[in-house]
């Protein structure tokens, strides 16, 4: 099959076999996204050699059980083993021996087909289209923030950053009633976000140590300092994406402030389809560009640059 | 009256006249405590100038309200405004107008008398002796652990540090059923565990990426790391001391490990005098010397010796 291959932080595209599991799922890839992950991986911020990709949706082909062929599916990138201390402890997206479609041990979803167990599919709703299904992971992890840190309504809520990741929070912020403000580099994401009305925020008008919540979604050091600026004491703040490197921290305000930092990473996808299916969210308008998978380095190129949104394969 | 004068990070002895505040208690000062903070103070971690000593059991000589005189009382080191936005918020500890007592431009109690508004003052319950009664405000900053962070009994808890703080941490936290382990350094330190039969455990034995809760009470770059290594994913880092300057963080691994990271800081009076009512915390058993206020220097040099508990001054 034709695939995207990674490997020396390279790209190529290379023809490989199937990928043969018997029990897995074999799934015909519709559409894939590139995350920022994926740009990190090929930037060599983790090694990985291998099919690169982990946002999908697509179509089941061969199954161990038969029931799914033909169905119509996405997928949750953890592959765990069920039996260690974080499995057992409910904490499966942190099981210490799982492998990650597209990130850890595991081929991805750039490619014509990928696969995993049964146990990592969702069916997709038949009113979801695929330009809108293939960006259910990306809208759990959002929802993440909510599994972990309970918002209230009269809470005053600041998201730095409104890339990729960052209009979907915003979009599923926006929902609850919260006090949100978002802070925007690029006029296409700021006009995406006022077109849902979104309240925006200059980097000049926020309030130092106001905000009762901040959600981090740009990765940069900058996106960080910002953010600590504008907590209140007692504050939350929520990391939603890595950081590259490292960064040097005066640590002593966060103390004395009593700030709790919360490092938030993959979510829970039934809430996400269920978002999706009453369009509650729409995803679809962060779709920058799509290229079929033998332009897949183009894809790549073309997703590198500032402010780029979605560019999907398929 | 006599007191000791902090100035330029350079400590001494100085004859000043008694405070006189018409809305705030005269206290005669019976017994007061020397904290890691005020040692911070002397080192000019935070600038300055006054009466240092925030840790204190003492009489009420005078007072706005004539029925507080006579009475044995403690005191919350936050003396707040009450309108603004913290405190209509119910986060009064972090008044954006706060004095704190001998720490924020207000003279403490290493000295005679003290002044404080009665709002801050608690009454000391009769069988409390004073010995226990100065151990007051640390003891209602480890409780502000538990009221910031819900620990389940069926946690694993590891408490980093066994000085001042750390003790009165560990005597808190073992009353609950979690499963507690104390990293200490000193034998001394081990001693007083040993004799609550509290478990220790040794650097070398903490098993990585294991232990839900982590509080670090050592305020060290070496605490911390060790920390870190130690939290399992999606567990809780509860941050007790504050640190001098930076430190360079790796952030990625508590984005992907989805950390909770929490600073804590002052804590509530009233479940600290009801947990020395009842003796179930014992912190007597942490006074290492006592002096008279008049040998305040020579107390001040003992408590800057490495592993060193309480110095008490009274």
């Amino acid at each position: 099959m034709q695939s995207l291959w990674l490997e020396n932080q390279a790209l190529s595209l290379r023809d490989i076999p199937h990928p043969i599991k018997p029990t897995e799922a074999l799934i015909r890839v519709q559409l894939s996204g590139i995350c920022g992950t994926d740009l990190e991986l090929v930037r060599g911020y983790y090694p990985f050699t291998g099919i690169p990709g982990h946002e999908f949706v697509g179509e089941v082909i061969d199954s161990p059980d038969k029931s799914w062929i033909g169905k119509r599916v996405v997928g949750e990138i953890n592959v765990v083993c069920g039996g260690c201390e974080q499995c057992k402890n409910g904490r499966p997206t942190h099981c210490e021996k799982r492998t990650v479609l597209g990130i850890a041990n595991r081929d991805g979803v750039h490619a014509e087909y990928t696969s995993l167990p049964l146990a990592n599919l969702h069916l997709v709703p038949d009113s979801v289209p695929d330009e809108a299904a293939v960006f259910t992971e990306p809208l759990a992890a959002a929802l993440e923030i909510q599994e972990q840190v309970q918002i209230r309504p009269t809470d005053r809520v600041l998201l730095i950053g409104a890339g990729r990741l960052g209009q979907l929070v915003a979009q599923m912020l926006v929902l609850t009633g919260y006090d949100l403000c978002v802070v925007a580099r690029h006029p296409h994401q700021k006009a995406l976000l006022e077109a849902r009305q979104i309240r925006l925020i200059s980097e000049d008008e926020i309030q130092p140590r106001r905000w009762d919540v901040v959600v981090e979604a740009t990765g940069s050091p900058s996106g960080f300092d910002l953010a600590r600026q504008a907590i209140c004491p007692r504050g939350t703040l929520v990391l939603k994406s890595t950081y590259q490197g490292e960064m040097t921290i005066n640590w002593s305000p966060f103390v004395v402030d009593e700030i709790t930092i919360v490092g938030s990473r993959c979510g829970p996808f039934e809430p996400a389809l269920r978002l999706l299916e009453r369009g509650e969210v729409d995803p679809t308008v962060l779709i920058a560009e799509r290229y079929p998978l033998a332009r897949a380095l183009e894809a790549y190129e073309d997703a590198k640059k500032p402010g780029m949104l979605k560019v999907l394969l398929g």
